[in-house]
């Protein structure tokens, strides 16, 4: 045995940290011989991953890699908590906010970039014309609509252009004022030479000027817009805002029982628009535009969603037999729907498929890339419902599931959604029981969140508080488990440290509402995988969509039995797929009729009326399931801790 | 010579009236002395015709037959005053108001009868199908709006029907309080199998239950509306009324200078809107049915009606080079302009060629069977504006003159539009120069109305009161001639005779403006001529469209040079030819194509910009005309007189 010298550089600091320590010692332990902080929240049992450092010389010997993916590891990067000295070494410490970033980012699509080869002449529907018109004289009193469509069948070749009569009380005084040059707005049939004209500005208009659009997704929480220069293909502006509809509900269920009453539903479309609008004031404003100068919107969102800002009756989606007014919705125009966008501008709403698999995940689908997949590939989006897709080029079977707001916080009773103040990641020491947390915005916890109650759920069965069926130990050697007001408890944080001076705990009925949810989820793959005939394990990739993949940490949603027993790397977080979808759809014609052709040919199976489901439900109403052998890496989990 | 006796019926009085003649009595006297009331206005010169009786049996001796057709002369037409007994007969006196609407009225077109071999299901567009849908259930979970599109590909063969917004909003509620069972309404492209969804009605109904479509005329003075089943095409009611823009103008120059003011786009759009929901709400009540069950409209009008209902700025229509926003209108729907029928109605406004000739000519030579004559008619609308089309199958050429509103009692002192106290036919006895005259009500008169104009123009012309020029002369045995405010005049009708107590006259500047009306008008013929060439005389055929040519007398319009010397026969005085006109579009839609082939076809002359039409108007500025070769039935007149 000898003495090294390792040396860290903590990322933001400057002057690297020197220590010397025998072979075998821990590199947590060298670290904190020498000052630097390395967090370590599950107790250095190696299953948090929170200690990642990165190697960037020397040797180090990994004992145990379980939360690194493999390009982490061809990187460098080591658990502290699971790496012994053998020899010098240099060794990186990330901020401890990256690493936690890390772990539940780091597969999230990076910035939005342009699809390669992106071109307006080809792929947009969308034409901005300059035009110059002869004026009219006593010897050509031809009138100024056949005028305009003279000069757009010259001028571009255009066979056929069509008009409102909104356009067309304009379109007078917009040659006058243009002086008989202007610029057209059209919006053209990809597969004929007729375009529908939006409108006529006064003005001839550089082709380097943007020409706005704006691909918007309708999430029953939040709803995203993305303002897109036409012209380049480029994101200008990403905004998100609460979906103002939760006020008046939380979940999908409870929106269309609130439309369904007088009035209700002329709310319910009021307040998304609100919500819209004032998203598109945002955009505008950041980007010197006007919301009048956005004149093609493309919108995604679930069925509910649609339905609602359509002012179309839902009430049929919530009863069986589960039935939508409309899947594949007509182009429509911003007027029509009250959208704040130019009155002519083109609305398209993509399409769905039922009731709860909407166009949220047709455009999921198609962002995700699962059309290009040769192999089979999991898709899942999970929010309120779960929403899950199996296929590759040949095949699209999907499902949902009525999971329940209960991972979004509700039916839980300290849950909340993702703000501030929310536990959002919980690791429990086990052999002491003590949790320790993160929360939303860094203040006093008021309640946990999905990514949160995945977490806790995940740790409190892992260190053993929690038995396969979901029952809280009472026998454990701590204060924290107890019997509460609705049977056995946990407390993850004491009143003196919470926001509302109340234990924060969760409960049984509380862990018996998770349960159910992610039994749900789960058994929505394995029927999935048995309609396909595969089982599960064989499925090469899963790509989880929606800000709650976002957030979620893969292994805890493993252990806990929501996602499928699958390594590190074969899980691809990709964001919101939804507003992704609706941003290539409003880019390229192409992207919008594949997205069509993905809600064509994709077999949705009714759960509902599914007897594997219901078999498949009651075996995964356990932790992480009925047989632990789909699981071999949470037995491995369970075998350390 | 001998006594013969003659028999009078009168009609509506049961019992005849005989009496014993001697051989040369005039009948006239023959009634006189038998105590049959038969009218002379003209002081029995014969040129009144208001005497003409039916000579059922026996025989008399006509002396003229100046005011009678062929036809009527046939079917033993005599007139009283210038028949002369010559053996017994039995003579047959029509009600005095009866031949007073004969003269002027008998070659108005019949009550409007369905087009021959009309068909519901080949010339229709609008389309009613019964569907029974499939309920949906676990098995079938199809969105309502796939269900709707499928069983309408399935059961009526349509390959595609389109919806609005608006309508899809309302589907799911309809299926579902039908039971499933529901009627379609369709517009039916007539060129493919493509259709659009109007609404889905939740019942079954039967075929022979009326399907409503109106024709509208939008005239500048009256807008009138024909309400008709097209199952069977049968005009159930017809209803008129004056446009509610009068009150803000009455020709379209001051219209279109008032909806350029601030608000007065808008305050024109809803006057006229006001006037047809009035008269929709009156035939539909007459039908017991409700404006909501009309699903489709045809709408003809001048331009500037066209451009003042539909918000299209018209301003330029007044303006030299007079330009129209639109001539061929796109299909709109009865919402975007706010028409009271069902909101997806089909609102189709038929095509104008130029900003002084629009649909109502269009429509009007449609209706009037222009492009199905061999021979060269002369087409026209005399109204605020002179509209004058020229044309046969291979041929339309066409002009508008601003004749002004004159023969709408505009610019003449004791002017009025032909209502309650309009004088509308005028005889002034050519030995006492003493007027006498029919006033539409039959109360004391307040003014002269076209018609009358037409008459006292005319009559004070063949008696010597004007000379060619139209200068009164003030040398007549007679105090009705004078010298008054406007120049030397003539007295119509005393002070304690009218309405309001004072004269009524005929001034030098009345006469002026109506010379310049009538020149205008005339001048306007002799340019199509002219352009085609042909004399005016060869002209087979005057086919007189509008409420105008149907109260005017066609002699006295000659006597002034108003419309070319052509035989009784030769003129068909058609009525509202523009509402027959878009009756006959509402009905067919080979009849519509055919309205866009004539406006594509007609060749428009501007006379503004026509060096020959002054020098005609200067011709024509002389009653009957500069040359009285051309008018050898007025010269004829003059020698009787």
């Amino acid at each position: 045995m000898s003495d090294h010298q390792i040396i860290f550089q903590v990322e933001d600091i400057k002057d690297p940290i020197e220590i010397i320590v025998p072979t075998g010692t821990l590199l947590a332990d060298a670290a904190r011989l020498g000052g630097v902080e390395i967090g370590q929240p599950c107790g250095g049992q190696g299953r948090c991953g929170r200690c990642a450092v990165q190697v960037t010389s020397g040797t180090i010997r990994r004992r145990s890699t379980l939360r690194l993916s493999q390009e982490s590891i061809d990187n460098g990067f080591a658990l502290a908590c699971q790496s012994v000295v053998e020899g010098e070494a240099t060794v990186m410490v990330p901020l401890q906010e990256k690493i936690a970033r890390n772990l539940t980012t780091d597969r999230v699509a990076a910035e939005v970039s342009v699809p390669d080869g992106y071109s307006y002449e080809t792929a947009q529907t969308l034409r901005r014309v300059n035009l110059q018109l002869n004026a009219p004289s006593m010897d050509d009193q031809t009138d100024d609509w056949s005028r305009v469509q003279t000069a757009l069948r010259t001028q571009t070749g255009l066979s056929r252009t069509t008009i409102s009569l909104a356009t067309l009380r304009n379109i007078g005084s917009r040659l006058r004022e243009g002086d008989w040059q202007v610029t057209a707005i059209l919006d053209k049939d990809p597969h004929g030479e007729t375009a529908r004209l939006i409108d006529l500005l006064p003005e001839t208009i550089i082709a380097t000027t943007p020409l706005w659009g704006v691909a918007i997704d309708i999430g029953t929480t939040t709803v995203s817009l993305w303002m897109v220069n036409l012209i380049t293909g480029e994101v200008k502006s990403q905004v998100a805002e609460y979906n103002g509809q939760i006020a008046r509900g939380e979940d999908v269920i409870s929106r269309i029982i609130y439309a369904s009453k007088n009035g209700g539903a002329l709310e319910m479309r009021e307040r998304v628009l609100d919500t819209i609008d004032d998203l598109l004031i945002q955009a505008c404003k950041r980007l010197n535009a006007r919301p009048r100068e956005v004149y093609k919107a493309t919108i995604s969102g679930n069925s509910t969603m649609m339905h609602l800002l359509l002012g179309i009756p839902a009430a049929s989606i919530r009863l069986s037999p589960f039935i939508t007014g409309v899947n594949q919705i007509p182009i429509i125009t911003a007027h029509e729907i009250g959208l704040n966008i130019h009155p002519e501008a083109t609305v398209d709403c993509l399409p769905g498929v039922a009731s709860y698999v909407g166009a949220d995940i047709t455009a999921g689908v198609l962002s995700a890339g699962v059309p290009e997949c040769d192999e089979m590939v999991l898709f899942l989006d999970v929010g309120t419902n779960g929403e899950t897709v199996l296929g590759n080029r040949d095949l699209l079977i999907t499902c949902a599931c009525s999971a329940g707001p209960a991972f979004e916080g509700a039916g839980v009773v300290d849950g909340m959604r993702a703000t501030t103040g929310a536990i959002e990641e919980v690791w429990i020491n086990g052999e002491t029981y003590e949790p320790s947390y993160r929360v939303i915005g860094n203040c006093a916890p008021t309640g946990i969140c999905g990514s949160g109650l995945i977490a806790l759920l995940s740790e409190a069965f892992i260190t053993g508080i929690l038995d396969k069926a979901g029952n809280v130990k009472l026998n454990l050697p701590t204060n924290r488990v107890r019997e509460g007001a609705h049977g056995a408890e946990y407390v993850v944080a004491w009143g003196k440290e919470t926001g509302s001076g109340k234990d924060i705990v969760l409960s049984r009925v509380d862990i018996d509402n998770l349960l159910r949810a992610k039994a749900a989820i789960y058994a929505g793959f394995t029927v999935l995988a048995d309609q396909v005939g595969i089982p599960l394990s064989s499925v090469s990739k899963v790509l989880v969509g929606g800000s709650f993949g976002k957030y979620i940490n893969v292994e805890k949603a493993i252990q806990i039995g929501l996602l499928p027993d699958l390594a590190w790397e074969q899980f691809e977080f990709l964001g919101n797929t939804s507003v992704r979808g609706a941003y290539l759809a409003l880019l390229d014609w192409q992207a919008r009729e594949k997205i069509t052709g993905i809600a064509n040919r994709m077999t949705y199976v009714e759960l509902s009326a599914d007897n594997t489901f219901y078999e498949a439900f009651t075996s995964a109403l356990f932790l992480p399931h009925t047989d632990l052998g789909n699981f071999p890496s949470v037995k491995a989990a369970l075998q350390i801790a």
